[in-house]
């Protein structure tokens, strides 16, 4: 009786503006970070069908940079769960405009709690792995420790 | 030597802020088009690897609405070209946060011409369909008209 | 019993900044749209003393372009009324901040409809169209056709 | 050889939205300063046709305030100029959107300096006041000192 | 039974980012305006305890600009009061974010009310000025009449 | 030749908007993300004296939340570097309007790299630490291991 991870997986598409970068043209990490948050969130609230807030985020290393004119992609879904407490992982790719390169900027893991009208915390449904996913998951486990 | 759909595909999926919404709670037209165009721009640049303009946007019915705390998602792809512009197909739609029901909001199209550093229509190279597509996309076709 | 144009008009002038446009300096579509969906809004508000949403905008052709430092005027009023609904009709013209020549970008149609608390239709009053507006608006109407 | 007050004159009507007011719905008086001086920099722009900065706003009383939903009407020209600053005149009045009561929200004056491409002052064309507004300038005038 | 200056006093240091710049790259007097009355409504509420609006803002002066990547550095806190109201003082500086340099961009004085449920004036504790505060607070008074 | 912690020590005080917040009235952490990473910014590029980028922070948890109406409480420095990186240690506490009190939201640790014209890493000055200071740098040290 879990929810598959189909159902929380989420996509995002972002276009580098201006106003997201600072005077050389590069993308503020803040940004980054705030854009993580939101799709984290956003596949939590699918998995959980329930408001979430953030308890934690772990260690984010961005490996490249985005600039003005690139394109972000974000791909994020709950691959595991507590009592009232779901893990997301989180992959930002950076794509360019011009030659369709795609780069890394990072892989992260956050931890979203499930929270009732009163922001106390709230069961969540356990996550339902298939079969094909089942490796992939587990490296992903095993990236995270 | 043309492009696939594939490479212009583009899926946003964003959360209904208050920031977006009027005093009743429910999102503006005016952010929903600010949306599809800048998805639609998104799946222009991706086919054509060039940056784009609006050259115009059809007549788009918003057939139902979202509000606070809603989940909107947007799919976007070129599915034809003339020597400089782009038929660009939108579709919005809406998913409860809390049922996880789906509703269209609209679907609509757009007209996205390349260009180049001063500003001037550039080529873009042709669409692809794949046999699986071709139905499809003359279903889209025939909408449009 | 009905609405003069005149309470319905409506006047925005815009400035085209940094973080409206794309990398090469001209102004979202999107941006531009969200602009005349929110003119359109308070020009059908202010016809009906009622909140409003966007039921329809028609098509949109956008004819020239605006760049980073130039001035968008925009201009709205209520032309025709249902039992629930509006016709608004919107124009767009740049003004080159240093030559002070207007260009106009585009004019369009938006349908707006007048909600209740429940966010359902509610009725409107009709439009009064003075003797010197006569012409005016019906060559509005026969543009639309 | 100078500028008529018609080509300064700036007409603003924006919508206080719930992102521009505190949490008793109330518009920050920061918001009403931020669209004050985009107004009078526009109102200034117009009539130099250059660049402008802000050099001083005088004393700005807040009479009434304004609230979520209602409508935010600016107007603003250019009424005296010495060699590269031109003196502007700001009036906030705000309607509201469902009995259409119009309130003053404040009146006030700003200058504003020509600035070439080096970001130095240059200087700017007279203001010409034809018969019919002179009594209204004077007034404006007199109000000021 | 007062409120010590300590209290309220609030320090802003924000970065000058092209969204908040003109196309010369100079930080817009409505965005400073706007930083002027946040802080000022936060040192007035850490004061009070209470919500408040802006009832005026006393003439401000532009001594010296901001650009794209200088920090700029605001203080405020409430020197006087009245039954309701609130006397603030805000000082504007602009570090060169390479040299390091200060400079004064601005100081300027505010009245805000505060306001209770119902948004009508609500009293305010007075402030108690220490001995070691004294000349500076009295030089203050003095500066503004 | 180094630079003291004092140099690069940044205070920002924020009001948390409708605009910031999820419908339950609670901050984003994307946004608290935003936030530190911006202040860890500024301190580094204050002790550097260049333009820098994030390289990474470290894992955060949010101990406590913030809700609509708060004040947030963000204070940042270096206090330690590599060769062209620095370590940013960034402190967040929120302050309740109405009774003053204060909580730990949460402490974090950035690496923040200074870059060049080229967006190359390059040198940064050490850190000094003066005698006062030693004890509290060396549990920030350890509380990071
Ligand atoms: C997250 C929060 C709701 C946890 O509340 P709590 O009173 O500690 O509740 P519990 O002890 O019952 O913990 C609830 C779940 O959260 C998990 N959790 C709590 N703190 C955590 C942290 N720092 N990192 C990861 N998980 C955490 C617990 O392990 C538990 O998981 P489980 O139910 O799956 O076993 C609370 O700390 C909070 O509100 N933090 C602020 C969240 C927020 O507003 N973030 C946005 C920016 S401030
Ligand atoms: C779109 C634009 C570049 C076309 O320029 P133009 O000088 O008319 O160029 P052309 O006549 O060579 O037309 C170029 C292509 O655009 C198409 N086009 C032009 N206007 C169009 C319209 N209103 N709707 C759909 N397609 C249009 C032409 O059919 C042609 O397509 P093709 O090369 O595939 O055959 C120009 O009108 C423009 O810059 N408009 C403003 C775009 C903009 O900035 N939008 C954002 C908001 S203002
Ligand atoms: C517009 C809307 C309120 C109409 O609701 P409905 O249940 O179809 O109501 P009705 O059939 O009674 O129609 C009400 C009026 O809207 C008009 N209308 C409905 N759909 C329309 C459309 N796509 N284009 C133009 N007018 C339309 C009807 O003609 C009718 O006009 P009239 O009263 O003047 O005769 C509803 O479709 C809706 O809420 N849409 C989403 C609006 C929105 O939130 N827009 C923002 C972005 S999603
Ligand atoms: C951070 C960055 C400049 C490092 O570039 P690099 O080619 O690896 O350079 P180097 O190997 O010379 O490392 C430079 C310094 O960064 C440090 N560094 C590199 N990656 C790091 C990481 N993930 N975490 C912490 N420190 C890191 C190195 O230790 C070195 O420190 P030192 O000079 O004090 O010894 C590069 O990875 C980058 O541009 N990342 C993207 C940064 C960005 O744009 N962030 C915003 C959001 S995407």
């Amino acid at each position: 009786m879990g929810v598959p991870i189909q159902q929380s997986r989420t996509v995002q598409t972002r276009l580098v503006l201006p106003s997201n970068t600072n005077h050389l043209g590069t993308i503020f990490g803040g940004t980054v970070l705030a854009y993580i948050d939101e799709i984290a969130a956003i596949a939590a609230m699918r998995h959980a069908r329930k408001a979430v807030v953030t308890a934690s985020i772990d260690k984010v290393d961005f490996i490249s940079s985005a600039k003005v004119g690139d394109i972000l992609k974000l791909e994020a879904f709950v691959f595991s769960t507590g009592r009232t407490s779901m893990e997301v992982f989180v992959k930002v790719e950076t794509e360019d405009l011009f030659t369709g390169e795609h780069h890394l900027t990072t892989t992260c893991f956050l931890t979203m709690v499930a929270i009732d009208q009163n922001r106390k915390p709230t069961p969540v449904p356990k996550v339902v792995v298939n079969d094909t996913e089942k490796a992939f998951i587990e490296s992903i486990k095993k990236q995270r420790q």
